[in-house]
């Protein structure tokens, strides 16, 4: 964890910003190629990226998308740990503002860089510009989305890879010798966004929630309705939809090329179809490092790789205790790296080619599993003759907790996970009960019963200025517990909503350098019964994961139970249902800070909180006015001019002499 | 036409603004009830509406809308003549930036709420407010529309009707006494604009056009797939898909009250679906007013009314020579006024019950015709029991034309339109060539080979604060005219495109008070021998139509017979295929302006132009400063604001002693 005092960090970034050379490269989707990571330097580079609606057809349907320099995903960004990361972002949207967020950059002195609309900054206006700069400050597997309404789910994701610096390395670098794989996954809604989002919007019975996706996707590619591999009785509760990607139907369609070409819709089969399947090129006898990572709207997922075990190295970044399995579970928000050995002989059942099964876990899947493909250079075939291997069954919520309990940090490395400061230091404990409460009609996430909205105003440009009164709630702050006597086993009680429930956009702010101990405590949705997994995620920091628990969190017989001795440095964690969930951090990062579920459609519902760190330092921070200009921060601005304009005496007075007028 | 001085209407402005009672009223969509004029002055109300995305089944088809308190289409304003209406709007979209144009107001002194994005203002952003103000000018029949993308396209629509004072009456007002209904034609497509916008900037032959709407809509309602009344043999092209609506499966899906409430989608004949049909009804042996004004998205329509014959008296809201026809024709941003008695004396096979019909003119129909209904007090029938009226044969252009033609000023009447100056005063012609370019390898509407984009600063800001230069290309005006010897029947030539083709955001400046000619002149588009009629509408002013014709305009053989007797006033007029027309006013409204074709699609594939009139008195007008602080502008200020946040001495330097921090 960040303990350096903020300004070491501050003196560091404007170093890189004076003197780092730029190593950051553009790479093409990771759809075949296993290459080692970069022995020097990449190639000096900015990035500029131009965000439109494309037309893509990613499961070989066509829909409108938010793609990045005319393609979906947006390009992979690798860099090296200390890179000064530096991305233009050109807003060619028509009618939407637009920001990017760089998932896991702990933006330590560039809390604007953060890319959170209404939290770190305003959203881009269409047809402006905004360079986000920033230091990729620690290795990693990460990923950067779109974070303005539900903009993330209409397909504004990439990868984010931070390899090690030669000095700086991981503690497993040395036990893989093949080179690197990377997976981003995610799903994907034929409904638009805006639909999606006014479904969810709507009054009580009217209420449309969003259902399951209709495709899963692997680095941006999936098959709508038919899976790759031969289906056998494939999964509970949806092998009756699931059937096999016809290959002759897709085939004559590929023949028309003219449609395949205006189209793109032509099938996994059409070599140049933009829902052709993911296959990663691998030597047989080498280990290779995969880069996993999630950015789903909604589904949690489960993936293995046939006939190969998967040994966990790394999460969020981080490095853990190596440990080996058949599959992992995955949230959106999360990443790993495993390490994978190619160590089948080829036979005649399995020449050489394998099937990666992406499966829903936590929900009852409507959604068929993703495929790709693993293919060794001595292979006998094309595509795997098999089965794909089956995902575990979406309910097995006992499977999944072992899952996640099984990750450690690393401990006896210099690279190590920090253990966390002492719990006995003065301390600040938010306890955040996650529930679904009605406000009005609507329903809504909320902790504590309060559901998030936010301001027109970002939160970090109003404490810049000073403006933190009129640019939202500040006479109070967000709840920091809820009542002894509520059951998280009951829904809500109507009391409850008509007391205390609302809509809210107050935040939570922590003392300079708080040692800050959040407990997610779980609880019954509106129906009966009935809790969730959500995954939280926390902006401007990584946390330790101090402990999960079922029931409910009872300080007095639990605190003393939390791991103190290799809790995992995380930037997201999971809160099982009916559980709860304690992480730790330092705050340490002045900035405004998003902590949310990281499904989008609950954030959108309200399940979030702000966390302001560092009041008093705010307005020492360099913080880019250009990119703070609405709300209140726009009203004060022309305020502030109108006198000057009147007077015809400053700099954005009209024009002493008029313009030179074209010619007539 | 407005030819007072602008100091005396800013001085009506703010005498308005101090003194003048509010008499804005929202009424109800206008879909049964047929109301005499309001007597008196309406009760005095501020609007204010909010605007945000809903779930609406307009067409029986539930899709994501955007809409205005929670309906579509939004609320009908009405207002008198002289009436200030101020309309506070609530942009609750997540994403997009809005505006709303007030279409046929002019605006005069008032530049800034002319609600077009990019000329007139910045849009409003998500969460934030801007209130429109602005003098109702003239009575008539208007309507009020999203100016931003596409967003007019999704639904952000309604009515805009202006009674006349007791003192300065229509010369119509004595022949109806039976008083007025409300027709707003629009037309609707199932997929979202997104999609529309990002497959018509796909290159070559990706290029997807968006092809005819799925229905036509009649103060927001329509049946997509099937018509009310009986079909029989209905319209050549598109009668093999037409058919019925069927009333018990309707009412089957009614009866399922559930699902009716929550999907809206329960069919024409369920009382309270959005997609019910409308139904005006009337007294037998009266005359009324039956306002038509069209907002469609491409459309070109005919109406008629069974059994009964149409007076137009109005257009765009100035009287004209009263003609009678069976049906009239309407493009995209025109209104008129029709009286129509109710004389039909029931029969066994009219008994009192009479089909409205809407049909699409000049493009080849897939579209059905929209269907209303017109039901005598006295009737026997609740609906119609006869096949409704057929509109005329789509390619009948030649019938289009007399009709278009037929439209005079009407004279010798206090209220009717000035005449026109006379052409012998100083004049400044702009001649527009309109057609399809290629700019690289996509497909774009242009103007004299540019095709019109728009800036992220509102070119009014740019002018209010001297900032041209920065702002967009003001190193020459666009193009005042097109080469002689340019074929107007043949496809542009490649040579043109690659020599001049391009995209700008140029402008005209007009000399203050100058006398305008515009000559529309049409051509061939991209394929050979096809040429389309285009509606372009000025934005604030009218502007007498002084001719059309066939082929190519001859200023030597043409302009000596422009109409200089009873030219009309209008805001919008239509160039026909291969064809000219000339409308000429006087540039004396200090503002930006646009001139474009009313087709949505045209014009964002660049079909347009902007007017910039009285560049030495914009610093004189009252330009709200929070209205354009976007692109170069919101950078001036934010660089105005920099030092002054380090020196810590301004008003919007951070706070020197921080707010007071909420609780812990």
């Amino acid at each position: 964890m960040a303990k350096a005092h903020r300004s070491d960090h501050l003196a560091v970034v404007q170093q890189l910003l004076l003197c780092c050379t730029l190593v950051v490269a553009l790479a093409a989707p990771a759809t075949s190629a296993a290459s080692a990571p970069a022995p020097g330097p990449a190639e000096a580079k900015k990035v500029t990226w131009d965000v439109e609606y494309i037309m893509w057809a990613p499961d070989c349907q066509q829909r409108a998308m938010i793609g990045i320099n005319g393609t979906f995903p947006g390009p992979t960004i690798t860099a090296r740990a200390g890179d000064l990361v530096s991305v233009t972002v050109n807003n060619k949207l028509h009618t939407e503002g637009v920001v990017i967020h760089w998932h896991g950059m702990r933006q330590v002195g560039t809390p604007w860089a953060d890319g959170t609309a209404s939290i770190s900054q305003c959203a881009i206006n269409p047809g402006e510009s905004f360079t986000y700069e920033f230091v990729a400050d620690k290795p990693g597997t990460f990923f950067y989305h779109g974070h303005f309404g539900m903009q993330r789910a209409a397909g504004l994701y990439g990868s984010l890879i931070v390899e090690a610096t030669a000095e700086q390395d991981e503690p497993y670098r040395k036990d893989y010798d093949g080179g690197e794989l990377n997976m981003l996954l995610s799903d994907w809604y034929h409904e638009n966004v805006y639909a999606q989002a006014a479904g969810l919007e709507r009054k009580d019975k009217h209420f449309q929630w969003i259902g399951e996706p209709q495709t899963i996707l692997i680095n941006g590619r999936g098959q709508y309705e038919c899976m790759l591999g031969k289906v056998t009785n494939y999964h509970r509760g949806i092998d009756r939809y699931a059937k096999t990607c016809v290959r002759g139907k897709e085939a004559k369609l590929c023949r028309d090329k003219d449609r395949c070409l205006m189209r793109s819709e032509c099938g996994p089969y059409c070599p140049k179809s933009q829902c052709a399947p993911v296959v990663f090129d691998v030597e047989p006898g080498k280990t290779y490092r995969l880069r996993i990572a999630s950015t789903t709207t909604l589904s949690a997922l489960n993936l293995q790789v046939e006939g190969h075990s998967l040994t966990v190295v790394e999460a969020d970044g981080n490095p853990v205790e190596p440990f080996t399995v058949k599959d992992i579970d995955i949230y959106s928000g999360e990443s790993y790296s495993v390490l994978l050995t190619t160590s089948q002989m080829p036979t005649f059942y399995r020449p050489g080619a394998f099937w990666i099964s992406v499966g829903v876990i936590g929900r009852r899947p409507k959604t068929l599993p993703a495929t790709a493909v693993l293919r060794y250079t001595n292979s006998k075939l094309q595509w795997p003759s098999s089965v794909p291997p089956k995902t575990p069954t979406w309910d097995d919520i006992e499977r999944s907790k072992r899952f996640t309990h099984s990750i450690k940090a690393l401990k006896n490395n210099d690279a190590a996970t920090p253990a966390p400061p002492a719990p006995k230091r003065a301390t600040r404990t938010i306890v955040m009960l996650n529930r679904q409460i009605l406000v009005g009609e609507h329903v809504k996430w909320a902790i504590n019963n309060v559901s998030l909205t936010l301001p027109a105003t970002p939160y970090l440009g109003a404490y810049f200025y000073g403006l933190q009164g009129s640019a939202f709630d500040a006479t109070d702050e967000a709840p920091s517990g809820f009542p002894d006597d509520y059951n998280i086993r009951a829904p809500p009680a109507a009391k409850d909503n008509d007391y205390k429930a609302r809509v809210s956009d107050r935040v939570y702010e922590l003392p300079d350098g708080a040692l800050v101990d959040v407990v997610l405590q779980n609880a019954d949705m509106l129906t009966e019964t009935v809790s969730e997994t959500h995954p939280w995620h926390l902006h401007g920091h990584d946390f330790w994961v101090m402990g999960y628990g079922d029931g409910r969190y009872d300080a007095k017989k639990d605190f003393p139970k939390l791991n103190t001795d290799n809790p995992p440095l995380r930037n997201t964690v999971v809160v099982f249902p009916h559980g709860w969930t304690v992480l730790r951090f330092v705050a340490d990062n002045p900035g405004a800070w998003a902590f949310h579920c990281h499904i989008e459609p609950h954030l959108h519902m309200g399940m979030g909180a702000v966390f302001i760190e560092g009041v008093d330092k705010m307005q020492d921070l360099n913080v880019p006015g250009e990119a703070m200009m609405c709300g209140v921060i726009r009203t004060a601005a022309a305020v502030h001019l109108t006198p000057a304009r009147r007077q015809r005496s400053t700099a954005l007075a009209p024009a002493q002499a008029p313009a030179p007028a074209p010619a007539p």
